[in-house]
Formats: structure tokens, C-alpha cells, sequence
């Protein structure tokens, strides 16, 4: 089997740049990342890209790679363009470690955009219900108490878990601030997260409400961003005495009759794959679209027993210097989550942990890391998850 | 390196269907494909769409596979959602062959579904602008002397196409109707064609024009419709007596810089890796969204010199019976060009003439066959390009 590696990786700071364009965000983070993998672009076989909402905000359909590399050194690379939702990014990194795998490409790009603000407000909010199943979206409005029109169900179908998981656990809103506040904590050391600042236990609480238990510091915000990063197969690439291991790359979809396995089989066969046990991981990135879903994704991917979750926030287990450091980054309340860039920001994070080079945010000694990835809703799952898992 | 071949398809008819939905589409082509195939849906491992419009038409965006598949047998098998424009259905092809040789999957479906009918009158041709360079539309549109709103500048393209060919070859009108007559002459034998009526070059030259040189039977229509293939990388498949190699599927992408040589260097590396020369196809189909590109096609894949493609069509060489048939299904003309469908439809025909089941339009004794597939527009060529090599 291929060994296939991480060897150079780009991200822009994520936040709201109404002024930029993707165009601008891809050519800089090829830039980065190639400049990073040491590697010319003549090398480079094929690029995947990923994005959500290019259809719905700026017309540009279908080939939104090619029209973007356009100008890059990449023009002229073969462009697949993929699509999961929020879930893009990783199932990219996915299809791009694949095509090494099987030796069709010796060296691939994979490349993750969104420009999410838009100069008619609310207009992202209201392009995330096509991640939705349109023809059940007015039944779910009606469920979830929304009227039509009043933007994204998101937060309300988060909102839902959240509800659900005290219930089952106990957890309580406060232990859904304390991970917020961890994040935020993470983020202000991170200088490409959206939001730098430190947020305490009781300024989460104290903010604005969103919906059910969940305040505006729990929430991902709208915003714009691209990340990259470069995969080898071959072993005489000049980066790679700071190269990663990408392990496994797996990509399961949430659907009617097992629903509720999709994130927990999904890892489960990431680190079958990756020959790793939960216990083996270092360093975590989770998709907290909203904070309770860090609660969530930490027991179905068996580091935390059912329940157990809350008590291992409140111990300090998952902040940089616990046991099991989850988000360093920011994690998406913090650092940001402009959709399609989201997975390839979890590996632009975790690669610089794995080579000690997160500075302050580092985690010593990290040696095994996996990102955790979920998008789309197709009631009452999400519709895509995908699980990665990255060595040094 | 694996064996993959296709062991099943499926496809429905094309054509305006008002009524039918993507769901109701997808639902009939998993159906037909796994029967096809005589294979369990428990056994497929992943699923390749292809769709182009559902997001400007539908507003159902990124989990569109997921969307649709849901309610169907494989409800819950991971999905990628794979765009290149009217090469969208190649790419995911060339995914999913790539999965099943990296020993990722033994069997995948692949799927290719395009809803273009819209209560809108027109709304199809807009959106297909979306296949466009959004930046450069306005100054696209001034070049080609159109309007705004004046529906897609597709067959505009086309058409600066179709004179920079005569100019160069000598090629007149009479010999794209000649060509268009031949495809409708095919289609007519095909009941899964949109158009099943025979028209002689008289009646193509004489019927309503669209710009340039071309006139309505030589432009693909909008249309409905949705094919699906079942690959394979394991000997023991049941329908293995029926199967046909998929010896090659690559997917280029032009931009600028070399774009002049999208498809002839697509074709050309497709051949490389299935060990073939053009000498050795004994059926074709190439993507004639309008007439004059099928002699394109055929001089860029090498089956004619420059220039010769207008003799070897009038010779009745690419008539089925002659020395290659092209377009024995009717082609895009006469078959239909449901975006996310067309790249699928084109395997489901050569399947179909490979295993000797095409009835009417058998190609007889066709042992070797090949798919040119291409979409989107940068300026001067397609964005995307994908070129299938099948062999009994």
C-alpha cells in the first residue's frame, strides 16, 4: 500500500473579507502550500476542490475550480470539483489520497473554499437550507417551529441534539459554555481563527441567545476562507523530512435506517484503517457547528463513555496541556467555518501540530492526530461524516 | 493493478418529463443498474454522483446524492457529489474506477441524474451560464454579440467553434447537417432517446436556425433523464460473463495556457493507459452538444487527420454499419443532454454495443469503445474534458 503524506499545507486567516474574492483565496493558499510542500507546480497531477455555496451566492456552478486555478500555476491541472456540505473539505482529502493509493497521480492538490458573506444580509444563512433535503424542508420548518424565510435550521437542528444529549447525559448549558469558552481560549492563540478573543464560562452564558441552550459564542459564524494542502505518494519529495502520514481518509453518509451510526462507523473504519484505537490520539479536531456537538462527536468516536463527555471538558482533559487537546485551532466556533474550507483547515491545524510547529497552541509531543468532519442534515443525522487520521 | 469492469447499467429514457423528480429518476436507474449487475445493494461500497443544476434549478445543493438515494436500497452508503460540468458524469466514472483500483471499494455505483425542465420557461439556458467563467460573463457576452438574459451562450460558443472549423477544413453547413441527419438516423432506433424521428440533411438544413451555421437538430435539447453504472474489481461478480473492462477513464481540464489541447491530451493519455490506438476503436461516442463538434472530436481523438473528419462522415463511415460508428445511441442531439446524466448515458451505450444487446443499433462485432465527454467553458475551450476506454 501507497504511503501517502501530508507535505505542504496553505490557509488563509478565516473571517468576513466581503472585499475578497475565492479567486484571490485559492491563488494564495496554492501559493502557501506549494511553497510549503517545496514542490513546483508542474508536479502537481491533479486538483480536488472543495465548495458548498458558489451555485447558490454567486452563480458560479459546476466548474468553480477550474474557473478559480484559472490565472495559478495550476491552470491546466485536471479539476474534480466534489460536494458534501460542510463535510467537503474532508471528503476532497478523501478522493485526493485515493487517487495516490491507486497510483494515478503521484501528486495531488486538494483545495477548499467558501466566500459565505454576501452583500445581501442573511443570504448565507438562507443558501445552507439548500443542504437540506428541499422537498421534506417544509415539514422540517414546521418541526423545528421555523417560519419560511427565517434563514438557516441549523442552529435549531443543533439545538435538537443539544436537548437530546442532556437529556441522556446530563450535561447541562454551562458545560456546553465551558467548551465554547476552551475554544475561544484556543482560538485567541491561533492567528488565523475568525475570532481572537477570550471568552470566559459566564460571558458565554451571558451572550446573546441563539436558540434552546445555545448562546452566539457556541455557534460557527458566517465567514469567508480557502486552505490547501498538498498529498504525495512518492518518497523523494524534498519536504518530506517535515512531511505527515495521512493514515486513513473515510467518508460515510448519514441516511434512513442506520442514522444514527454514521459518525461513530465512519471513525470505526478510519481507525481500522489506520490500525489506531481511540486511545492512541494525541490531538483532535471536531466539527462544533455548535459547542454540543463536541460533547457528541468526543463519545461516538469512543474517547469519552456515554455521558462521560461533560466531565472530561470540566477536567481540562481536551484543553491544550490536558490529556486529549480537541480543537487547538478554535475549533469552527472560534477559528471560523467558511463551509468548503472547514476540512482542509482541520488538516492545516493538525499538520502543524504533528510537526511541533502550532506554537503557542502546540501540543507536545503529538504523534497521532484525527479530524473529525459532518455535514449536511437529512433528519434527524447529518447527511456526510468523515474521518481522517494523520501521523508523524 | 485491479481489473475493473462494468458489470451493470441502467438508464431511463430522456426527455422532458415535468412530472418526474431527480429522487424518482435516481430511484429507477439504482433499480435497473443493480439488476442489471444481479448484485445485492448491500455490496456497493460507495456512490458517485453527477449533477449540474439541481442547486440554481432546485436549490438542492451539496448532499444532492444523499438526497436522492435516500429511500432507495442503498440508503446509507457513503456518497461523493462530483461536478465538472457536462463532464460531470466521466468524473465521477473516473472516481469511482479510481476507488474500486486503490482497493477502497470492490463495488461502486456511479450515477449521473439532471432535472432540466423547470416550470421557468427558459430558467435551463440561464443557468447554464453558471458553466461559465462568472467574471468574465459580461465581457464573454459582448464577444459573442448577446445580450443579457439572453439564455446561455452555449451554442454561441458552439458556433465561433463551428466557423473557426469551416475556415480551417473546408467544412460547410451541409456537412453538420449530414452529420446531425446520421445521429437522428441512430436515435431513431434508440427507445431511450429523447428524439426517435428520422430527418434527412434537408430537413436539418431547413429547419429553425440558432446562430451561425447550426440550426435546432443539430443542438442538443433540454431534457430530464438519469444512467447509472455498476463498477466492479471482484472476479467472482455474477454478472461477470456480461461485464466489459473499463480499461481507462481520465478527466482533463483545460485553461489557459494550453487549452487548444484539452481533449486531444485527455484522449491521448486515456489510449496510453488502456494500451490502444484510435486504430483500434470500433465504436465511439463523443459529446456533440451541437453537430460541428463531433468532427472536432473525431480529428482531435485522431480518427481523422485535420480536416478529414467531413469526408469520412460523408463516406458513411461513422453510420452504424460503417468502418466506426459514432453516436449509434443518436448522440447528444437526438439521445438527449441531461447534464449530470450524458457522461453515464454514453457508458450505458457502449456497455450495451459491447455486450452485443444494442438490438437495433448493434455495431457488430465491436470489441473496443470510447467516450469523449466534455463541459464548461473558460474561454477559449471546455473547463473539463473526460475520455472513457471500454473493451469487451
Amino acid at each position: 500500500m501507497t504511503d501517502v503524506r501530508v507535505v505542504g499545507v496553505g490557509m488563509t486567516r478565516f473571517g468576513k473579507f466581503p472585499d475578497l474574492s475565492p479567486r484571490q483565496m485559492v491563488a494564495e493558499v496554492v501559493d502557501a502550500a506549494l511553497a510549503d510542500a517545496r514542490m513546483e507546480a508542474e508536479r502537481i497531477e491533479a486538483v480536488y476542490v472543495s465548495n458548498v455555496f458558489a451555485a447558490s451566492l454567486t452563480g458560479q456552478e459546476s466548474v468553480r475550480g477550474q474557473v478559480w486555478l484559472d490565472g495559478t500555476p495550476l491552470a491546466g491541472v485536471p479539476v474534480f470539483n466534489v460536494e458534501n456540505a460542510c463535510a467537503s473539505g474532508s471528503s476532497a482529502v478523501a478522493l485526493g489520497r485515493t487517487a495516490v493509493v491507486a497510483g494515478e497521480a503521484e501528486n495531488v492538490l486538494v483545495l477548499g473554499v467558501e466566500k459565505m458573506t454576501h452583500p445581501e444580509k442573511g443570504r448565507a444563512l438562507r443558501a445552507m437550507e439548500g443542504a437540506m433535503d428541499q422537498e421534506r424542508l417544509p415539514r422540517l420548518r414546521r418541526s423545528l417551529g421555523l417560519e419560511e424565510g427565517q434563514g438557516s435550521p441549523f442552529m435549531q437542528v443543533y439545538a435538537e441534539y443539544a436537548r437530546a444529549y442532556m437529556e441522556r447525559s446530563g450535561a447541562t448549558q454551562e458545560d456546553f459554555a465551558r467548551a465554547a469558552s476552551k475554544n475561544h481560549a484556543h482560538g485567541a492563540l491561533n492567528p488565523r481563527a475568525q475570532f481572537r478573543d477570550r471568552l470566559s464560562v459566564e460571558e458565554v452564558l451571558a451572550a446573546r441567545p441563539v436558540t434552546g441552550p445555545l448562546t452566539v459564542p457556541m455557534c460557527a459564524p458566517i465567514g469567508d476562507g480557502a486552505a490547501a494542502a498538498v498529498l504525495t505518494g512518492s518518497p523523494a519529495t524534498e519536504a518530506m523530512s517535515r512531511s505527515v502520514r495521512l493514515l486513513s481518509s473515510v467518508v460515510g453518509s448519514g441516511v434512513r435506517g442506520r442514522p444514527e451510526l454514521v459518525v461513530a462507523e465512519t471513525a470505526r473504519r478510519a481507525f481500522e484503517r489506520a490500525g489506531i484505537e481511540p486511545g492512541d490520539i494525541d490531538v483532535l479536531e471536531v466539527h462544533d457547528a455548535a459547542s454540543p456537538a463536541e460533547f457528541i462527536v468526543l463519545e461516538e468516536l469512543g474517547l469519552a463513555g456515554p455521558g462521560e463527555a461533560p466531565a472530561m471538558i470540566r477536567a481540562g482533559d481536551t484543553t491544550i496541556g490536558g490529556r486529549v487537546p480537541v480543537n487547538p485551532s478554535g475549533g469552527l466556533v472560534s477559528k471560523g467555518h467558511p463551509l468548503g474550507a472547514t476540512g482542509l483547515a482541520q488538516i492545516f491545524e493538525l499538520v502543524e501540530q504533528l510537526r511541533g510547529e502550532a506554537g503557542a497552541r502546540q501540543v507536545e509531543g503529538a504523534r497521532i492526530a484525527v479530524a473529525e468532519n459532518a455535514g449536511g442534515y437529512l433528519g434527524p443525522e447529518p447527511a456526510a461524516a468523515a474521518v481522517t487520521v494523520l501521523a508523524r
